[in-house]
């Protein structure tokens, strides 16, 4: 989308098999089949080439790899160079978002994150989209704002980071939820009450680590969690249907070609959870089910039979 | 599902024809077709036999209606009978919602408003399902929640009367955009965008006539919003999907068995929006479409060149 905007893009790529098929072919047959990049497109095994010289570089690895692969990359950019991240999770170690790493450098104050309802496959094919671009820093945002805006992508901005970040972040652990509800032969009302209440409780954890709460009603919260809970193209969403027919995390983990973020996200979600003190039932039934042996079916069920509440903002 | 728990529960209908339908065989072959009701449900069509003697009356007639029903059933009701309204949608000519004109009334200082992710067809199979009940008056609220709640059925309260009657109300002409999203051939990416950029223009409407912003993150903002805008199932996502083929609104209409609440509530929405002067463009472009002749792709494409904003809270 950028290189057919007019600039000069460099994508490095990190498998060297993936990286010969794009040089020859110019088509990602792995991850977007049958779409054909632009004819600008370059394509780098070298990180230093993919970052050097670079206005805005996009961070798109996995959160598990983040932290090695940005120390890498930074080392290579120039100080004005405005870093976007689109990885969606939370650091299992330190419970750290991709911008609070990235922030350990100094280098890193006009840090951006790129969230929102955007699957890729649908991008490329020029199919309306809306995303937000937050950063602690105006300038940063507008300018990633306007790099990337064309009149199929629409971008907003947004100061909230940590907001922005933890609805995406969040949002993946619901999906695997959703999965779950749909591979249990469970219908629209129970999948649309899952995604309510799960937004409850990333609004109660996101507001306790600083978050705007209303950040959640935005692109990044609400809109990706809908995405993620009603399409069978999320990797999360599968995890989730696969486990509900019955098979083990393990299995699904090892055929799965993509990183289903959620399954480490939910680990991170928990311990936070737990040091925060904020009830996240929904969460913790995730977290159940995948690494305690919960039964999916038993673990509905329990959310079903709580106490019954008020539906207070965040309660 | 109020019979299966033991109440003794009446129902009223106003068709001579569906009364004999259900009074024959126990089972609403218009609405809820293939689905046996429990045998101890009674059906009336005298107003005064389903209201007189009732502790708790739940109302469901289309918004356009209910004045004039309610009038008739409130003067044959004790006046510490709860009453509780399902019905989604904001009066044309008043621009009033259903608590509002059943306030009107001395006698519904409790009236409390029912909404929420719930398709009757999946409430019938006892699908999880979960709903907002909302009232001015708490101990009104708790008798409806505890009246109403059963494993498969889960109640919150809610004190923001509005709040909740808005979401309810506004998501159906969401939903109309929804739908012609989908007969355009548009992805999942753009409805998530739609969800989200309709929820902003509820929250920023609704928090002008007094509502609390994050009641729209609950069940009858989000969750509804959600179901609506995601399942064929519903009648106004239909009425768009229509539009988006070709049809005219009237020809839609005339073979619809039952109300789109969403064709009457954006008249009362446009009309809000510009007399509490908020912008609500995507409200504006249903209008245009089904009002004003605007051809539904233009529409959209007008939303998405607008001019590149922050995403606050509510902007």
């Amino acid at each position: 989308m950028l290189s057919e905007k007019g600039y000069a893009v460099t994508q490095w790529v990190y498998e060297p098999e993936l990286l010969e098929v794009l040089q020859r072919g110019r088509c990602n047959t792995w991850y977007l089949p049958g779409q054909e990049l632009d004819a600008r497109l370059r394509f780098t095994g070298d990180i230093a080439e993919a970052v050097r010289e670079m206005q805005v570089v996009l961070w798109v690895a996995p959160v598990k790899v983040f932290r090695p692969l940005f120390a890498r990359g930074i080392a290579h950019a120039r100080p004005e160079t405005i870093h976007v991240s689109a990885a969606k999770g939370i650091e299992n170690e330190t419970l750290k978002t991709v911008s609070q790493i990235a922030r350990e450098n100094r280098e890193a104050e006009t840090f951006c994150v790129l969230s929102g309802p955007s699957f890729a496959r649908e991008v490329i094919r020029k199919m309306p989209t809306a995303v937000v671009i937050a950063s602690q820093d105006d300038r940063a945002a507008a300018v990633v704002q306007n790099v990337m805006a064309c009149p199929f992508f629409r971008t907003y901005t947004s100061r909230d980071v940590i907001g922005v970040e933890l609805g995406g972040a969040l949002k993946n652990v619901m999906a695997i939820a959703a999965g779950i509800i749909e591979g249990l032969g469970y219908g629209v009302n129970t999948r649309a009450a899952l995604i309510t209440r799960g937004l409850a409780e990333i609004i109660r954890l996101g507001t306790a680590l600083g978050a705007d709460p209303l950040t959640f009603s935005g692109l990044s919260g609400i809109g990706d969690l809908v995405l993620t809970c009603t399409s069978e193209q999320s990797r999360n969403y599968s995890v989730g249907l696969e486990l509900a027919r019955g098979r083990s995390l393990s299995e699904i983990m090892n055929t799965m070609k993509m990183v289903a973020e959620g399954v480490y996200t939910v680990r991170s979600a928990r311990a936070l959870s737990l040091q925060q003190r904020i009830e996240m039932p929904i969460v913790g039934a995730i977290h159940a089910v995948l690494f305690e042996g919960k039964a999916p079916l038993a673990a509905l069920q329990d959310l079903m039979i709580r106490d019954l509440k008020q539906e207070a903002p965040g309660a």
